[in-house]
């Protein structure tokens, strides 16, 4: 069965829009045709259906048996001034799940049915107010919990990385249309797309597709954070390396009740960059199999991680032992920085040779005493950004670049950029316009598939919008 | 430090109104003077201070440095319509916990203070918008989970409570200054309040107190469930009955999320009665130490709970073994509910023999075949509101009675009888006018503490509303 079907929209569909539980107030969204007749069947003040759009009224939701559920205050949308377009009422109740459910009763009762996940953003997609990307970055919004993951959402859902494929598109398109008016001339042997000039076109969006497909691996961190595991030898301080890297960071939790979320692991945020911080079991070589254990989930948690940060006793091991353990740990796809702990503990002459004991990559640090985690916090974030943390932040680094932070249409430049690698490759092998053409619209349709300028699958729909949090 | 100080009210505050979370969007409440101003000062679209009451308004949040925080929808309610009866904006954001962390702290930056829990009710009470019974009820009405929670709560909110105080409260005064007019006459030895007809009155408004006061035994147990302990020795089939009770009812759980919340004990909600079930282990003569401990548990949950289930296998035990155990289980003040369990294992001699065998009181069943599962939830119903479950609802038998569901207001009610039969005693001791106009004022003060009526003390409210969720 399909996500959606034409009927579909033909329906009233309601649904809590605030996040579950208690709270003062719980906020119910219904969007349809018959929206505000359904409300207004059920309200007792004003008559509702004969309301200015954008207004706000007090009253009560009474069963047909005469028992009030609530007294709440609704919002009236009228078509098309609404978030999907169509007539709108959002009714504030008082925030008890159970007069939500109470309430939502009595909309289904009237005629509405509940809606899907993500469906008034389907809505607003399919009545054209926004395109795919921007229903996609609807989603990532709320998901956002850090500056730069909020930054590249909102630009995003602004139309920001939009506009600029449709900049790229448009050129394409031009040259397609360009060579199919060959193929009404075949026979006459005439080129009006000039090749060189093509060939040129297409390495500019080759470049530019690049840049966006290479800005995945920044975007992907900044929207799901960097996977950090903590790994060394017993008591080479690890843990006091975490705690030393979260007690500053502690001091910004917000006073505010719901900022936090649960998670697994601790975080660490630098600029607006998600560092998930695994801390792992001290590793040595096996005394027994319990031991063997634990240096087997730690290698699985390096195998996973994006970043390791290899910490040893700066007083206990020789470069040498440091690489030979590196060697063990340090698997081929994750970033590696390696810290050398304890420097207070050194002897003043050790210390100040250090450059000269330890390869320069080496961060010397003390956990401790906190020396060198402002510039451990340095180096993190410029190994995940290429940028330097000094006074800037993530989001004014962000500001003038546009950033791919969802897999989705990062598989579809990538699409896009082999199909138009064929066209290079074409017009070098002077093959037929008709088969250049194909290739062209091939990267058209990758290009299109991200905004959902062309009709888009279902499948892909349900896929896309299912994943939306209900009431969204 | 007072809860609040007459300063306070000039503050503008702001918090968040919906529940902590993730979700479609959040909302934002700012109430005071300067709340349109405030909210304008960041809002990129129309002015909101030219703005009518009860209107909406699309625009964007933005930093001062120019940054968009989130595209926003903003209510605005001007004094004295509103929650509140100041100046009022309700914005609502995408619902990431991030995005309204920072709008809050725009809001902060210029000039708002965050709201103290419970503060928007406060400042509605100290507005005269709602009495303090009624402010009371809407955090009852948040917290409400079943039918008849939430009807009291509504009711409570609605006024219904405070307008049957008032006609007592006024029959009251109305004595008292009678009395305190013969006190102008002392010399004259006048009596204008009739000793027979104030006797009588005071009889009515005992009757009605006393009605009230019995009330917050129903009213306590729909707003804070039934602790029901089940008990009984090993193989009794306590788990089986446990999850009978609750295989019926969990037909009935809502499909929209968010509705049920984590429990510590499994509930069981019987016509709007909410009884939180409580297995325990199983009870016999302890064999050693460890098991000692397991009857001492069960033990402790029975001197807690408000209702006892005492479950026995009747193939097993002889009534005389019941009551042994009987004697050693049940508290003297909790409910019992005798059990007969397995039935269905009984001969059928045994069976259609089963009142003469086994006490009236006895309720037999089988947890397995689910035979007298009814009559169970009949009995558990019957017991808490003395009502049979017959067709009827928990919100229907309350639709006439003022319940008193809060135990601050019992115990001014039971001040206010104690005060009452003073006057009485007064009355027939024939003692001064003066003395007995005393009593009576004692009496209308402790009912006016129930609405706040008179003025009411600092740490009153404090208690009152620092009990409140944030944002309400």
């Amino acid at each position: 069965m399909s996500f959606y079907a034409a009927a579909d929209l033909n329906d009233t569909i309601v649904a809590p829009i605030t996040p579950p539980g208690v709270g003062a107030i719980g906020v119910l969204r219904m969007s349809g045709n018959n929206a505000i007749a359904i409300c207004n069947s059920v309200f007792k003040g004003k008559d509702l259906t004969r309301q200015r759009s954008h207004t706000l009224h007090f009253g009560a939701i009474v069963h047909p048996n005469g028992q009030v559920i609530d007294e709440v205050l609704v919002s009236v949308f009228k078509a098309p001034h609404s978030y999907t377009s169509e007539n709108t009422v959002e009714v504030s109740c008082h925030g008890s799940p159970y007069i939500l459910q109470q309430v939502i009763q009595l909309f289904l009762n009237a005629g509405a049915r509940l809606a899907k996940p993500g469906e008034f953003t389907l809505r607003a997609f399919l009545h054209g107010k926004l395109d795919l990307s921007q229903a996609e970055a609807v989603a990532d919004l709320i998901a956002s919990e850090t500056e730069a993951a909020h930054h590249i959402a909102l630009n995003q859902m602004r139309g920001g990385f939009s506009g600029q494929l449709q900049q790229l598109r448009e050129q394409l398109i031009h040259f397609a249309s360009l060579i199919e008016l060959e193929l009404d001339f075949s026979t006459e042997d005439v080129e009006f797309a000039d090749r060189t000039q093509l060939t040129q076109l297409v390495q500019q969006l080759l470049n530019a597709l690049t840049q966006l497909i290479e800005s995945f691996a920044l975007g992907n961190v900044i929207k799901n954070g960097v996977a950090t595991v903590i790994a060394g030898r017993p008591n080479a301080g690890k843990s006091t390396l975490l705690n030393a890297l979260l007690n500053e960071d502690r001091a910004i939790v917000s006073e505010i009740a719901g900022t936090t979320r649960d998670t697994i692991e601790e975080t660490l945020n630098i600029n607006g960059i998600t560092f998930r911080l695994i801390d792992t079991a001290g590793i040595r070589e096996a005394q027994d199999r319990i031991e063997e254990i634990g240096v087997e989930k730690t290698m699985q948690k390096i195998a996973q991680a994006t970043l390791l940060l290899y910490v040893f006793d700066v007083t206990q091991l020789s470069p040498e032992e440091v690489e030979k353990d590196l060697q063990q740990l340090h698997p081929n796809d994750a970033q590696l920085l390696v810290i050398a702990n304890k420097i207070d503990e050194l002897t003043e002459n050790t210390a100040n040779n250090f450059g000269n004991l330890y390869p320069e990559a080496y961060l010397p640090l003390s956990a401790k005493q906190g020396n060198g985690i402002a510039a451990l916090k340095q180096a993190l974030y410029q190994i995940v950004t290429g940028q330097t943390a000094n006074n800037s932040n993530s989001a004014a680094l962000l500001q003038n670049n546009a950033i791919v932070s969802n897999a989705r249409h990062a598989e579809a430049l990538q699409n896009a950029r082999q199909a138009l690698q064929q066209v290079l490759k074409g017009i070098s092998l002077h093959i037929s316009g008709e088969l250049l053409a194909a290739d062209i619209r091939r990267a058209l349709a990758h290009l299109a598939s991200i905004t959902g300028a062309e009709v888009t699958p279902d499948d892909l729909l349900g896929n896309i919008f299912s994943k939306f949090c209900i009431g969204k």
